[in-house]
């Protein structure tokens, strides 16, 4: 283990090399971002980021933590209240467009750790494990109930997956627009409600009420 | 325009440099990717790259081509045969897998364009609009007919669209596996498939027969 600071909230260097990290990292990723880069940013002296996080690696582990926990921490809070699966699913798939909304750089570190890189970092395989555990459990309960229409519990977790990430960021990109973009259709009602509505249809047993 | 020698399928170093270009820019992306790089990895001098498409940009451009014109004209096919609207979003989502299948490394490129990139190429943004103009030309013949359920054609056309891109990416990913992966549900079965009938069930109205 690295000897690093103790994290203190209070610390407005730490603070301010989390906040810079996030934003270069996101931008240029892992690689593209030196600690000269990083510490001039945030208007430290060179030796701030080993002193607070041991290590580049370790600034890093901490930027993907802040990005990522608070969606474990919201989809796990989810799983204890035992809803109806349908209901449960509901709830998690609010809860991701919510994230999402709160965190529009997140898709940026995911794309660069699963996409584009080769070894994705513990914090991206520690969420993708909660994640698709809290879905997959929800709708092999849901299956067992009845309320759940059959088939592999994990393709219907990326399914259920899909809908948030993929209705966060493809309008996000189509509103951007730019020269070229004239003509090309735009969503007029809001994403998360035909999420919800979607998943519901495509997920019900038909057998419930 | 620019100047450039005659695009003549049977010229071996354009070939060459197609290929090369292909996994290079896939790889490290356009700005990542030097015509040195470029030209060395192929065996071929420094100007080949100039002589045969104008600019590393031309050779960009015809990369992006190669890799999104076959889907483009498959989904125009398709449309053209005027199938009912359900059996016409099947063709449509088989035919994205099989293009995905075909070109493992088009993510790659649509997330350096789109989730990474600030001014997505003509190509990608042709493609865009193809990809949805065909989608919601079918959904909105599926809504008028009463196959397909109401709502926004244009969020319907990125459910659709989600599946095949979700459903081909993230098992791939699942399926490098690594260290740390153990324990991380796998699909078991066909995502196709599962895509296929997910959509389904999603979209059709439930007033057909």
């Amino acid at each position: 283990m690295n000897q690093t600071a103790p994290a203190l909230a209070e610390s407005p260097t730490r603070r301010r090399l989390l906040e810079v990290g996030r934003r270069l990292f996101a931008q240029r990723g892992f690689a593209g971002t030196s600690v000269r880069a990083l510490t001039r940013e945030a208007g430290t002296n060179l030796g701030a980021v080993t002193y607070h996080f041991g290590s580049k690696e370790g600034l890093y582990g901490a930027v993907l933590a802040a990005c990522l926990e608070p969606l474990r921490r919201r989809l796990e809070e989810i799983g204890r209240q035992n809803l109806p699966a349908l209901d449960g699913l509901e709830a998690m798939v609010r809860g991701f467009f919510r994230h999402l909304a709160e965190n529009p750089d997140m898709p940026r570190f995911m794309v660069q750790e699963l996409v584009l890189g080769e070894h994705p970092h513990p914090e991206v395989v520690e969420t993708i494990r909660a994640v698709l555990g809290a879905l997959t459990a929800v709708l092999r309960k849901g299956q067992k109930e009845g309320s759940i229409v059959g088939g592999d519990p994990v393709l219907q977790a990326l399914t259920v997956l899909s809908q948030p990430v993929y209705l966060s960021v493809v309008p996000a990109v189509l509103r951007k627009g730019g020269a070229g973009w004239e003509g090309i259709p735009r969503p007029h009602s809001s994403p998360e409600e035909h999420g919800v509505s979607i998943l519901r249809r495509a997920l019900a047993s038909g057998r419930a009420p």
